[in-house]
C-alpha cells in the first residue's frame, strides 16, 4: 500500500516532468518563428536552419557530454552517465530518485537548446551558417554545462568558490540560461560586427523591418506557452501540496508577469514613439518573462506583473541604447535576455530574501551574474575567435547583399513572394 | 497516509488546471493567427497588436478587479483577493481548498481572454486600436465578471433572480463566454459601421479575401486543441473515476463536435458555392466547437458528433444573412460565437434535462441568454459610444484606405511582399 | 483506501492519455503546415482544405465503424460499441478498465488521422480534392481499421495466421500507422502520375521549391512535440514506476532520435549538394521520428540517437531515389514514412529481440511489414481505381497550371503577394 503511494507519486512527478519538457522543447519553435519573423526575407531559410540544426545539436552534445559535465562526479545527479548505456526501472532503487532519471534528463536537454536559440536571434543575418553551429557545440557541450554545474549542478566555480553557499539563488534560470545565452550571442556580434547598412555614417540607425510579423507573434506565443513549462517544470516536484502550491503559483506569475512587460512596452513605445509598436510589445512580454524567471514562486500576482512592467520599460531603452553604441542585434536578444536577466537575478532578493533556509543576497546575486557572465563572455569570445581563424564567421559584403539563404542554404524561404529589394 | 491520498489528489487536479490553463492561453494564439490570416495584409500588424494586448490587459484587469467581482463577496471563492498579497501554502486550510487557489485563478484569468478575442476580429480593420483597448479594459474589467458572476460565480442578478435556481447551465460558456464576447462584438460593429467598399449602393457584398489562409488555418488548429483545455478543464476537478471519465468524454466529444462541425460546413458550401471553400470550413469547426461548450460531458460521441454539424450549418447561414443585413464582421466571429453559443446553450436541455441534481430547462437557458445578452450588449454599446465621444472609435477613410498597420503601429506585417493593391 | 488509490491510478492514466491524444492531435496541425509550406502557393488553399477535412472525416469514421473494426468483436475492447450510445462513469465497471473507455477511444482516434495526412502530401499540386476526401472515407473507415485489428487489436489476418503469436511488434506505429499511410500514399501517386514539367523529357529532375519555409519548418516543429504523445501515449500507462520510467525513456528517446535525423540529414545533404538544405534537414528529423517509433522503449538514448541518424541518412537517398523512379512526392513522404518505417520495424529485433516476454523478430517483422503493405497498397490502388473510373482523380492540365486552389476551393491562400508565375 504504501509502495502504491509512493508508485503514483512518482509516476505524477515524472509525467509533470515530461510534461514540463515537451513545452520547453515546443520553445526552439517559439524562437524560430520570432527570429525567422523578424529577419528579412532574404536571411529567413538560413535562420530557419540554425534554429532547427542547434535545437538537434544542443540535444546531443548533451547527451554525449554535457550531462556529465553538468550534474556529473561523485555528488553528481545520477552519475549522469546511464544516458549512454541505457536506463532501466531497476536503476530507481539504486539512484533512490522520486522521479523517473530519463524525465530529469529531458527536461533538462530541452533546456540547453533555450540558450543557444538566444545567440541565433542576435548574429542573425550575416553569420556563416557552419561557423554558428560549430559554436553551438562548443556552447552546449562545454560552456553552458560548465556554468549550469556551477549553479543548478552545486559544484565550485574551478574550485575556487560556491555560489549557493554565497547567497545565490537562480529559480528556472533568468541569469543562467538568459543572460548565458546573451553573453555568448554579445561576444559573437562583437567579433561580428554590425549589419551594413546597419548603422550610417553620421551616427544615424536605420531601421531594418522583419518581414513577417505573424510569425513573430506567432513565436512570442509559443515562447509564453513553452515558459509555463520552462518556470513550472523549474519547481521540480508537484505531487504535494506545498509543491503543488508553487507550480500553480509559478504559472499564475509567469502569465501576470509576461502580461506586465507587454503593457508597459506598449505603453513606453506609445510615448516615445506615438505608434503601438508591435515588435516592443513582444520584446516586452518576452522581457516580462525573463524578469520573472529567477524567481517565479515568491511574488504575489501583483508583484510579478509588476516586475514583468520593469522588465518591459527596460527591454525599451536596453534596445535603443544598444543601437546606440553600435551592438547590432537584428531581434533584440541581448536586451531581453541579457540585460533583463540580470534585472530578474536583482529581483529575487526583494521577495526571497536569504534565510537559513535558502534565499538570495545582492551580493550573491552580483556574485553569480559576474561569475557567468565573464565565463560565458570569454570562453564564448575564444571560441569565436577560433573560429573566425579558422573557417570565418562572416559572409561576403557581396553574399550578405544578396542574402545569406542563397549562400548558405541554396533556397529561398519565399520563392514566390517577389521582394522590394530592400 | 491518508494525507498523502488527499496530497496526491490535490496535486493531480492542481496540475489537471494548469495543463487545461496553458492550453486555454494558447487559444490566444489561435485568435491571432486567425484573425491575422482572414484580413487583408495592410491591417495586420494592428489585429496582431489587439490580440497580444488585449490577453495582457485581460489578465491584469482580471487580476487587479475582474476576479473580485465574478466570485468575491462573502460566498465568494477565495474571497478572491489574495492574489493581490501572495499566496502561500498556509491558504490552503483556510480555503479548504481541493486545488491550489492560484491554479483556479490561472484557468479563469485565461478565460477572460477569450472572450475578448471574439471582438478583436469583429472590429477588424477600420477601429482605432486604443479604442480597442480601452473597451478591452472595461470588457474584461467589469462587463465580463459581472455576467460571469450570475453564472459560474452564482450570485444573484442585480439581487432580482438567480440563473442556476432558474435551469440556467453553461457548462463551459457557449453563453457565458463565447456569445457575451459576441455581444460585445455585435455593439461595436454597430457603433462602427461596415468597412468601406464591403457594401455596394445596389446591395452587393463584396468579398474581401484574407491575406493568409494558412495562417487562418493554424489559427483554427490552434483553437481546435485549445479548447481540450477550455471544455475539458470545465469539468473543474479530474481524480476521481467519475470525473476522470467526466474529462475524457469531454474531450472526445469536443473533438467530434469540431470535426461534425467542418463536414458539414464544408458540404453545405460546396452545396451552395460549388466549391470546397476552407474559410467556411474553418469557421464550420470553430461552430461544432461553440455548440459543444455548454455541455460536452452529456452527449453520445455521435450527438457530439451531430450537435456541431448542426453548428457548421448553422453558421454558413448566419454569415450570409449578418451580410445581407450590412453587420460587417470580417471573421464571422459574431456568427461563429454568438448565433451558434446561443444554439449552444439551447441544445443542453437534449441531453441534460433539468432534474434534481441540476441539469437545464429550455426556459432556463432562454432566460440566461436574454440575461446575459442584454446586459453585456447593453453595456458594451454605452462604453462604445463614450469612447466613440471621447476619442472616436473609427480611423479615417484615408487610414482604412492605406491600412491601420501605417497610421496606428506604423510598421507592415509583410513590408517585402509587394501587395496587389487590393 | 484501497478504492482511493485505484482512482487516482485510473485518473492519472486517463490524464495522460488525454493529455497524449491533445498532443497527437496537434501533429494535423504539424503536417497541414509542413505540406501548405512545401507546395506552390497556388496550391495551398486546397492541401490545407484536404488537410483539415481528412483530420475530420477520419475523426468521424472511426467514431461510425473504424474503432468497432479495429477492435470489436468478443476478444475486443469494450466492444467498441459504447461510442454510438455514450459512456457513462457506470461502464467503468462493467469493462474492469484502469482508465477512462473515452479516453483511449480518444487516443486512438486522433491516431486514425496521422496515416491520412502521410497521404494527402504525397498527392498534393494535382489531385481533384473531393477523390481525395473520398479516398479519406475508405481509408480511415476500412483500409487502417483493418490492418489495425491485425496488430494492435490483436486480430488474425483474415483468419489465416497473427502476427502478434509470429514475432511482430511495432511500439507506436512505424509500420500500422506511417508505413501504411505511404503505401495508400504510393497507390495513389502511381494512378495520379507525376505533377506537370516535374520531369524532363531527357531524364532530368526539377526543383519545384516549396513557398512558405517558415511554414514547412513550423509544421516540422509541431510533429516533432506531437511526437511525445504519440510515442509517449503508446506506454498506454503511466501509473507505477514501472510505466513511468518507460515514458520518460519514450520522451528522451523519442527527442533523441529526431536530433540524430535532423543532423544526419544535414551533413549528408552538405556533402551531397555543397550547402545546407533545410528541408532535407526537415525530413531527416521527420525520418528520425519514423525510425524510432517502432520500439522508441528499449534503446538508450544514444541507440535513439544512432537509430535516428540513420533514419537521416536514408530518407536523402530515398528521396533522391524515388526521383529517379520519377515517382512524384512533393513532400518526400513516402521516403519519410514508408522507407523509414520500414527501417523502424527492421530495428526492433536490436534492442527488443523475441523472449518469451514479447519483443520482436526479423522473420516477425518482415512477415509484418509485408502483411500491411500489400493489404493496404492493393486496397488503396483498388479504391484510387475506382474513384478515378467514376469521377476522375486529376484535376485538368488548365487547372493544374493555374493552380487548384482557383479551381478547387475558389480562392487564393495568398492574394495579395504578387507570385512569379511558377
Amino acid at each position: 500500500m504504501e509502495n502504491n503511494i509512493f508508485e503514483l507519486q512518482y509516476a505524477l512527478d515524472t509525467f509533470y516532468f515530461l510534461v514540463s519538457g515537451a513545452l520547453v522543447m515546443w520553445m526552439a519553435a517559439g524562437f524560430a518563428m520570432l527570429e525567422s519573423g523578424l529577419v528579412r526575407a532574404k536571411n529567413t531559410t538560413e535562420i530557419l536552419t540554425k534554429n532547427v540544426a542547434l535545437f538537434a545539436i544542443a540535444c546531443t552534445m548533451f547527451l554525449v557530454c554535457g550531462y556529465w559535465i553538468m550534474y556529473g562526479g561523485e555528488d553528481g545527479l545520477h552519475g549522469a552517465v546511464p544516458f549512454l548505456s541505457g536506463i532501466t526501472g531497476d536503476g530507481v532503487a539504486e539512484f533512490e530518485d522520486t522521479y523517473a532519471p530519463s524525465a530529469d534528463f529531458f527536461f533538462q536537454v530541452v533546456f540547453v537548446a533555450t540558450a543557444m536559440s538566444i545567440v541565433s536571434g542576435a548574429v542573425a543575418e550575416r553569420m556563416k551558417l557552419w561557423a554558428f553551429l560549430i559554436f553551438a557545440v562548443a556552447m552546449t557541450g562545454l560552456i553552458y554545462p560548465m556554468e549550469g554545474g556551477w549553479t543548478w549542478g552545486g559544484k565550485d566555480v574551478f574550485g575556487l568558490y560556491n555560489l549557493g553557499d554565497n547567497g545565490f539563488s537562480d529559480f528556472a534560470g533568468s541569469g543562467i540560461v538568459h543572460m548565458a545565452g546573451a553573453a555568448a550571442a554579445l561576444a559573437g556580434v562583437l567579433v561580428l560586427g554590425a549589419r551594413k547598412g546597419k548603422y550610417g555614417p553620421n551616427g544615424e540607425v536605420n531601421a531594418i523591418p522583419g518581414a513577417n510579423l505573424p510569425l513573430a507573434t506567432l513565436g512570442t506565443f509559443i515562447l509564453w506557452m513553452g515558459w509555463f513549462g520552462f518556470n513550472g517544470g523549474s519547481v521540480l516536484a508537484t505531487s504535494s501540496v506545498e509543491n503543488a502550491n508553487a507550480v500553480a503559483v509559478v504559472f499564475m506569475n509567469t502569465n501576470a508577469a509576461a502580461a506586465g512587460g507587454l503593457i508597459a512596452a506598449l505603453l513606453v513605445a506609445r510615448i516615445m514613439f506615438g505608434k503601438a509598436d508591435l515588435t516592443m510589445a513582444l520584446n516586452g512580454a518576452l522581457a516580462g518573462l525573463v524578469a520573472i524567471t529567477a524567481e517565479p514562486s515568491t511574488p504575489s500576482a501583483l508583484q510579478a506583473t509588476l516586475f514583468g512592467a520593469l522588465g518591459g520599460v527596460l527591454v525599451v531603452f536596453s534596445i535603443l541604447t544598444l543601437d546606440k553604441l553600435k551592438v547590432d542585434d537584428p531581434v533584440g536578444a541581448i536586451s531581453v535576455h541579457g540585460v533583463v536577466g540580470l534585472l530578474g537575478l536583482l529581483l529575487v532578493p526583494i521577495t526571497n530574501p536569504l534565510t537559513d533556509d535558502g534565499g538570495a543576497s545582492f551580493m550573491g546575486q552580483i556574485l553569480g551574474a559576474i561569475t557567468i557572465f565573464v565565463w560565458v563572455f570569454v570562453a564564448s569570445l575564444i571560441v569565436w575567435f577560433i573560429i573566425k581563424a579558422v573557417i570565418g564567421v562572416r559572409v561576403s559584403e557581396e553574399e550578405e547583399f544578396d542574402g545569406v539563404d542563397i549562400s548558405e542554404c541554396g533556397m529561398e524561404a519565399y520563392p514566390e513572394f517577389i521582394g522590394t529589394g530592400k
